[in-house]
Order: C-alpha cells, then structure tokens, then sequence
C-alpha cells in the first residue's frame, strides 16, 4: 500500500454501450464510495465531455437500491460519448479545461470506461496530469463488445453479446426449418473491423449444426464463392443459415455493405437495409429461393436480459480492481483479464473443459492498449473462410456461461433509475 | 364421460411458429400418452402435409426427457405448413386421402395445432367425417402471435413475443439515449392485419416512457402526420423511439412497406430493407436527424429464452384442454381462454390488478373461429393513432408475468431434440 491519497474520483463512460457496461461502471462507483480515502464519487454526464461541461453526478447521493440494479442495467448509466482529445502537444485546451475541474473537485482519481479510444483519453489525460505535476490516479476500464482491446484476455461486453447472439441463430434456426420450402437466412453480426462477435455464431454449433456458414472480416470476401457456398448448403440441406459480420469487404477494402449496383449484386441501395437484407436479395435473385435478411442491431449490445453471469462478475470486478489498483498507488494502467482454460474439447463441450476456467484481473500499460486492434487468430477460421474452428469455441464457452441476476418487476426487466444530482 | 373411444390419435402443427406452440403440443402429447384408450400417439410431419405424405412421428418412441423441453423449445417441433385445404365440395381428393390414413392408423382422435387458417382445416376435415360417417373427434389448439383469433380471450404465443418486444424496446431505448447526438430510432413488429404485437410496445412504458410513438394498421398511416409526430418529440425530447406495424397502410389500403417512389418517402426500394429501414430513411431525409430502423424479424416470435411463463403454462393447458374434451366427447371445437382480469390499473400496474387475473379453457366452435381477425379495439388507441391507452396495458400485463423454466446446457438453451421415427 503507498501513501494515502485523499481526494474525489470520477468515473466515465465512453463509446458504444454494452449490456454489462454499468457493471464495470458499479464495480468502480461501489468500490470508490466503501473506500476511506475516496471523498466523494462523481459520475460525468456523457464521458469526458460531462467533464469538460462541467457536468458531474454526485453517485454518494444515489440509493443502494438502485445502484445495485447497474449490475443488470444496459447500455451507459451515465451517458456516452465518442470524443477523440487532441494531442496535448498541438492544443491543450481540453487538457486545460479538464486540470481545471479536477481542481474545482479535488479529484485525485480518475476512472474511463471504454474501448480504443477510452483507452487513448486516459493515457493522453494521466500523462498530461503528471506533466503539470498535479497529483491524480488514472486507470482504464475495458468494455467493448468487439473484443478487440490488445493485453486482455477478453473484453468486458463481449460474451453477452455472444451469448445473445448464439441464443438468437439457435432460436432462430428452429424457426427457418419449419417448412419443407426452404429458406436461406443471413444473420448481420456487429464488429467492423474483428469478427469475435461473428465467430459467436459458431456457439450456436455446439448442440448441433444451427449456423451453417460463418464470413468474418479478417477474411477478404468473394461474392461468388459465397454465393457459391450458399448454393451448396442449400442444395444439401434444404436451409442455409448463414452470419456475416457488417465489416465483411472486398479485396480492395471496400465494404460489402457500400457496394454499389454491379454485375453481382444487382442494385445499388445496399445502405436502406443494411448488409443482411441486401445479401438476402442477392442471394435470392441468383438462387431463386424464399431468403430472409436479420440484422442483430442494437438488440445485440443492449440484450442484458440475456447477459452472461461470468461477463457481469468479471465487468463488476474490473471495476472493482481499477479502484483498489488506484489506492494501492497504481496510475495509467488499464484493468485487464488473464486466463487460464480447462482441457481443450473443441466442440465437443465438456464440462471440464469449462470448470478449468480462471480469470484474474491484470494491469496492462495504457500506452500498450491505446490504439491496437486485436483480430479473432487465423488458426481459428478454416481454410476456406466460411466458418469457425475448435479453438475458437475453447476460447469462448466458459466466457458464456451463467445467466443474470436481473430482476424483473412486473414481468419486464426493472432496470436502475439514477437521480443523477448535479455537483 | 361419454362412451369410451379407443383409437391413435395425430397432432399436427400449422401456420408461423411461435415460442410457445411446442408447448401447446406438448399439452397434447403428454395428456395423450397418459390416456388409456389413446392407443397410439402420432405427430404428422410439416402440419396436414405429413397426414396426406403418410409421414407421422411416433411419439410413444420419444424419450420422455426431451418431450418435457418442448416446454420451452421455439418454433414448431414436428415441422408447420400453411396449406389451404379445398372446399370438399369442389374437390374431395385430400380428404379421401385424410381419411385413408386416419383408417389406416385407426385414427380417433385429431387435433390441429395453429391460427385462423388451420381452424379452417380443422373445421373441413371435422365436416368431412361426420359427412362420411368415420367417427374421429377434432379439435383445434390455437396458435398465432398475431393473437387475432375470434372468440379466446387472447391467443398462446401472443404474450411471448408481447414480453419479447417489451423487453428489447426496453433495452434498445436505454441504448439510444446514451449520446448528447440525439437519434431517431424505428422499430418494426409483426402483424400484417392486427395491430396487437405493436400494441405491446406501450408495455415498455410501464415503468418509464420509453416507445414514444405506436403505429397500428388498425388506424390508417398518413405520412407527413408521421413526419410532424417524429418531428415533435425529437425537438422536445432529443431522442425518439417508434414502433411501427408491417402492416401499416395508406387510405387506399397499400402498404406502407410496398410504396414505390413518390414525393414522401423519396425512393422505391423499400422491399430491400423491410418497412423500418425505409422509415429511418424517410425520417433522416426529412429531419436530417441520425436514425435507426430495426426490423425484430423471427426473432419476436422465436426469443423462447425470454418467453412468458403464463404463456407457456396456458399453452400447456390449452393442448392438455383439447384432449380432455375429446375425451369428453367433444369435437370440432377449439380451446380458447376465458379470463377476469384484476381492477383496471392502467399503466400504474399494481400487484392487485395483476394479481386478481384468472384465466380458464373453454371451447369455441371451430365454424365460429375459423377466417375471423380480431384487432385491436378502438378505444385502447388514442384519438391521434399514435399511441395505446391504458385498456390495452389492463389486457396484455397479465399474459406477460413469469418466466420460462427453460434449462440451459453450456450457458445456451437446451432445446428439445426428437427422434421423429417414423410410422
């Protein structure tokens, strides 16, 4: 333990929601307001801009009752931005702005909830701070359900989305054999530029076949060989369920979902449906079969009521580890996982190849963790790029497993309702 | 009691699915397989098609583990249809063929698991037999989400998919507000011809406004008053969140989702994205606001992961109900509910009005039923149309309490898997 440092901490929250983001952002606030030395917890009003404007909601005012509720809450309690600062060096005028309010509040610790650019703000922020020698504690809270923070094991946010999205291709995949006409379905998976999200799709494999093709964005994609894929499946099954990731694009980078009208897709208003519907489409003027285009959208990273146990405890204890790294002398650190798994089983999910997982909270180096995009690993796809290996599912099942604590009230889910008391 | 009839009996499933329907044949099934002189127990492939294609699942050769989670397996088990029978009187060729089987099979007992349509074909081949003096007893277990059959109180699958709209209205709307940007977000629900699953959106606004608009296709769609409503509420609240039937319609009776290029909504390749992908569209050219349409697809009516448990209980007992009848003796009817509802509450739902609801079977005759639409009555929808009043939340509360007892295996959904050997 250093030396005690008395003074006021803020917390964040920043870029895309998650379902289980609030529980990241509790695991902070409850930790923060138990702690002695911790004079008051405020909470900023759309991220860092709530700093900039002044705007910060005193969480000591708060009830218990409803604070407990953040840990099956969606989405950001406290508001959202995405801000990208300034390099300090060019114009420091945020910067200026920002040591301002610390002071007016005496914040001495600093917590940012987020992804990439979370991760940016806060190192830009802990290295400006010690520049002009005032004393603040700054530490990163992962969330994003892309998974695609480099250090960590895994992201805060990523397995309930996963959760939700292999539950809704197996629910899904129930509903599309029911005739004996056929269907092709395109299911639209978040993550433009990783396909973790996507590769959830392969979960919906375990029980048996549900997803039958699976096109991640590390891959460069081919519209005929797709089509070609598709055809096949077909042919063979009588269905074909298929997952794309919205960030599936050409050789040349270009998106499939901006594509304009060509020889291959036939009409150029990709961007009215999205990717699925004009998949759909295409997939339908070339084979001639019933299609059906479903894009997941935000019910994906706001479906906290069917959210992952494990992905709620690991987002609270982040938080938590953020404020005890802070008091215990840390600084720009980001809060991350390391794992250890249980014997590989593939897909052949055992229950020891479950029990086996760890998970403890490490510090990674802010400067390691800004800016880098971590990819789901080529060994993980096979060779053909149209579906999801063994590795993969190792990797995520154990992130899957447990179910929320979220309690409903009258049959609906009774989500948190702060006062959110201005300063 | 009436005298004993001993003989097999089929069930079939017809029409869309829901996540409930299996819950319904299980209530068939079982009750089926406990009665003595129920012989056999036959499950026909792909609805009617299995009956006249000579292809029915043995029941009696299910495990009796997996035939307990069609409790809470989505979609239709043994496979659906939508076949329209022909009038008997015009032409007699399925018939004929119906009652080969059921002779073959020594067939007694017939019960026919979906909406309006198959409450037709029920009604037929009921007719039939009389008409040509095989004694076979038939009755109808209803189905639809669309919950717009005649006479019941409401229709099994109705509430699932009720809950499941609730719910992600619920969660997507905490999602959108999350930005200081301001977002215009249009959700699109089932039901072509009654508005009662769009309707259910107003259930998310029970413990906060959180569906600031509803469109029905029971009120007539005018664009540009659509445009003005958008207009106000963003201006007013920043955000705005709309649910809109598939089947709302212009004056003339076109859908909304089948305009062609015109002066309102700018272009004509609506069928690409669905019905709130061009809404969204429309919306953002007017408003040059930031918009989002989400179509919930299958998923509203295959999310059994977050079914209600009072649909799935009456369900059971709708199909348990059907066979006890034709025990009884009874035939060409169809179980529907009869309920008295707690005091009227409105949207300050209490435990009393909810607590004082009680719902009972009851049988309809089937020429009663069959080719009615129920829609949602006038006065729940306020004078504008945009909007459901407290009627419809005294109706609809109820139906949704309770949760699924669905098992999970690895964190996913248990689903049932049948051995369908056939006869």
């Amino acid at each position: 333990m250093s030396e005690e440092l008395r003074g006021a901490l803020i917390i964040g929250q920043s870029g895309g929601p998650t379902s289980v983001i609030n529980a990241s952002a509790y695991g902070v606030i409850r930790t923060a307001l138990d702690a002695d030395c911790i004079t008051k917890v405020y909470g900023a009003h759309y991220g860092i801009k709530g700093v900039l404007n002044d705007e910060l909601f005193v969480m000591d005012e708060e009830d218990r009752e409803e604070l407990d509720k953040l840990m099956y809450t969606p989405s950001s309690a406290l508001g959202s931005c995405r801000y990208k600062m300034k390099d300090p060096d060019v114009d420091d005028t945020d910067y200026k702005r920002i040591l301002e309010i610390f002071k007016k509040y005496d914040v001495r610790y600093f917590c940012y909830n987020g992804g990439n650019d979370s991760m940016d703000t806060c190192n830009k922020i802990s290295k400006y701070m010690k520049k002009v020698g005032y004393e603040c504690r700054v530490m990163g809270v992962p969330k994003t359900i892309d998974n695609d923070l480099y250090g960590t094991d895994h992201c805060p946010g990523f397995a309930s989305s996963a959760k939700y999205i292999a539950t809704s291709i197996m629910e899904v995949a129930h509903d599309t054999v029911v005739y004996d006409t056929g269907m092709v379905t395109i299911i639209e998976c978040m993550g433009r530029h990783a396909g973790w999200l996507t590769a959830a799709a392969a979960l919906a494999n375990v029980s048996e076949r549900n997803c039958d093709l699976i096109y991640l964005p590390e891959k460069v994609f081919d519209m005929d060989k797709f089509l070609a894929d598709v055809e096949k499946c077909y042919k063979e099954k009588g269905n074909c369920i298929v997952a794309v990731s919205e960030g599936i694009h050409y050789e040349d980078g270009s998106f499939v979902s901006e594509a304009k009208a060509s020889a291959t897709d036939g009409f150029g208003h990709a961007q009215l449906g999205g990717l699925a519907a004009m998949l759909a489409n295409t997939v339908k003027e070339k084979l001639g079969c019933k299609t059906r285009g479903i894009e997941l959208s935000l019910l994906q990273r706001a479906g906290a009521h069917v959210a992952s146990g494990t992905d709620i405890s690991e987002s609270f204890a982040a938080g938590k580890a953020a404020v005890e790294a802070m008091l215990d002398g840390e600084t720009d650190h980001m809060v991350g996982f390391e794992c250890t798994r249980g014997e590989a089983a593939g897909y052949d999910v055992t229950e020891q190849s479950i029990a086996g997982y760890e998970c403890h909270t490490k510090l990674f180096p802010l400067s390691d963790v800004a800016n880098y995009e971590k990819h789901v690993p080529d060994e993980w796809i096979n060779e053909e790029g149209n579906d999801i290996l063994g590795g993969f599912i190792d990797y995520a099942m154990p992130l899957i497993q447990g179910e929320t604590p979220m309690k409903k009230k009258n049959g609906l889910p009774d989500f948190a309702k702060l006062k959110k008391v201005l300063a």
